[in-house]
């Protein structure tokens, strides 16, 4: 029974999802379906890249990953399916499955240009989730070739979201070590997550010594319940990686920082 | 593998909609089911027949749309399975199938009155959802004919919520052309949903004239974000009607209107 | 095809949920899952344990209730899997299962300490549900024996969260009955579930004349819309126990009340 995730900003208000579901259901009766969140912010793209990045390792290898996050439905961007190490994509080129890519190299990739095996060879152009992403991966669940459904593209041009490898370096004439990296997502709640992975905090006292080059001493902490409610912490979040959170409050908003912003760590060993 | 889709006001806090299904998967363990949504406002039936009627071109002939939003629950209204071109119909008699119906004719009907196909003989007075209606959903998906689970009824005895036709006449004099309907249905953005086609505005300056008999000059754009935050415009929908909204506010609240209410609308065409 | 309920508190806008799915899925490729509610307020026990005992029954016999609410996890508390007659139980062992429990009889039990049974030997100390609760209740659909999951524990020995039962008893010198119970759970608007039956009020005049030790004198009445917005009143709820409520308002916050409050009743025959 093949196996398809997805994952929209289109929230459980209005029947967008089940629709998808209805139409995978008309073209492959066997698929079975698994919702990761339909909650992304919309348009958030660095959210969807990033729940997909820590979702996929969890899923039987040949899973379909359908994913519809989609500020540029109607343009020209392209819609594409790759078939990576970790299973099938299949949605917008927007860079959403950046973290997935990263972990689990693309083996070939096509652009959706072929309407044999669209929904109806007249897409809505706001709705491309219904018309075209689900019918492709209802289609591999079917067991139609990744050939089949479009023109082959180099896995190398698939529009990527990246961030540069997290740095770690010693402080001259200190048992101090930098890390330096950026904020990756923020959820709802406004904590920051990084691209600084939580071991390279492990067994020090550490602390968050620049947020988007302004001076900061945010204290490294195992939980932010540590701190009062309103004060700001940093700590290793469940995802692994270095987080910037305000118990009870917003990192984004106290920081005024986004995606991207550069953050630097101190870590003393022992 | 048989299909049944599932649309109540229920939410998603209480196991509700989880104890229908598991009422399915013991009458019927072969079915599926995809959820339309249960975020219906409370007993809200136009809401319900709006995206009822959206939804069920897109699932395979022969689903099931099992529809349980039921103010009158405990009183005497039928609840009914419906056979129609459009697949099968389970839920209360109250109105949320006439968009269904209205493109998709009745082909026989039956009210739930034969005990032997009820949950218990003894159903609860407030959840037929769980007692009646997903039983007679999964009895239908398990292969038992719609003429075993009750009394047939005339489908034209089904309680319809209905809206006259839009209509399109030219104006004396001019090249303008008249539109008038009414709203249909208002989402949770307080966004006032037309009777009145997008395909009736496509290629023409149009805007809308008179709402609720009051006079208006609401401009038709291609999108809400074409005016100011807090200004209202008109356009056309995701599922091609056309309508009123404010961006970033409520239609509905500024022109203090109801599901119903009359709208015009002129056209200049070219 | 097995069958596998889920409830947690992990809320909709992140893929825990997804994730236990697709590890379930890997595990047990033909397994069925339905969502029973994932909305339980964060590390609400007394809502867990109420949301399960007044759902188990509508499930198939032989049904795996896969519950995770889980304010323990990480420390040492046991996570457990059980045969009762309702069905299979897998969660922590922290009181969720023990309404199902005190109408369907615990048969076995072990203590999940077989690491050959868990997604890797290296499990996450803050996600159990992923690593050690979802692979449990998988391989159990897949056919693997209880036995093999762990070492056996008395059930006995399970974590109960319980009440006392509620008594009933005629007041000297009149025709009043008293009822005595508590307050079990508290759902999402402040109302208040007791554990008094609500048989034992039906067809008779009634009230609840104590909380928590304080005189009251709240009336019962068929629906909470009988009394007016802001207004206290009694009534049976849907899954058929007293319950307080406050119409448009919040018996808990109104009455300062928590789970376990004392609540007596008097009801006058006729």
């Amino acid at each position: 029974m093949p196996l398809i995730t997805l994952l929209t900003d289109f929230g459980d208000r209005d029947p967008y999802v089940g629709v998808m579901k209805g139409v995978i259901a008309h073209i492959c009766p066997s698929a079975r379906w698994i919702d990761l969140t339909h909650q992304i912010p919309p348009q958030d793209l660095y959210a969807a890249r990033f729940h997909l990045q820590v979702s996929w390792r969890y899923f039987p290898a040949h899973t379909i990953h359908l994913a519809v996050v989609d500020p540029g439905v109607g343009s020209d961007r392209r819609g594409v399916a790759v078939h990576s190490a970790g299973g099938y994509l299949v949605g917008p080129d927007n860079g959403i499955f950046s973290g997935i890519l990263a972990e689990s190299a693309a083996i070939a990739a096509v652009t959706l240009d072929n309407p044999a095996y669209w929904r109806t060879a007249r897409p809505s152009t706001t709705f491309h989730g219904r018309d075209i992403f689900a019918p492709a991966a209802a289609h591999l669940a079917a067991g139609v070739p990744l050939a089949a459904l479009g023109s082959p593209i180099d896995p190398g041009s698939l529009h990527r979201l990246e961030f540069p490898l997290p740095q770690r370096s010693p402080v001259a004439n200190s048992t101090q070590i930098h890390l330096s990296g950026q904020v990756q997502s923020i959820d709802q709640f406004g904590n920051c997550i990084t691209t600084i992975p939580g071991d390279w905090v492990a067994e020090t006292t550490w602390q968050v010594v620049q947020v988007n080059h302004i001076p900061q001493q945010i204290p490294g902490h195992d939980t932010y319940a540590a701190v009062a409610p309103g004060a700001i912490a940093a700590c290793v979040g469940s995802h692994g990686w270095v987080e910037i959170a305000v118990n009870q409050g917003s990192a984004q908003a106290q920081l005024s920082i986004q995606v991207g912003a550069a953050i630097i760590c101190t870590t003393t060993p022992g």
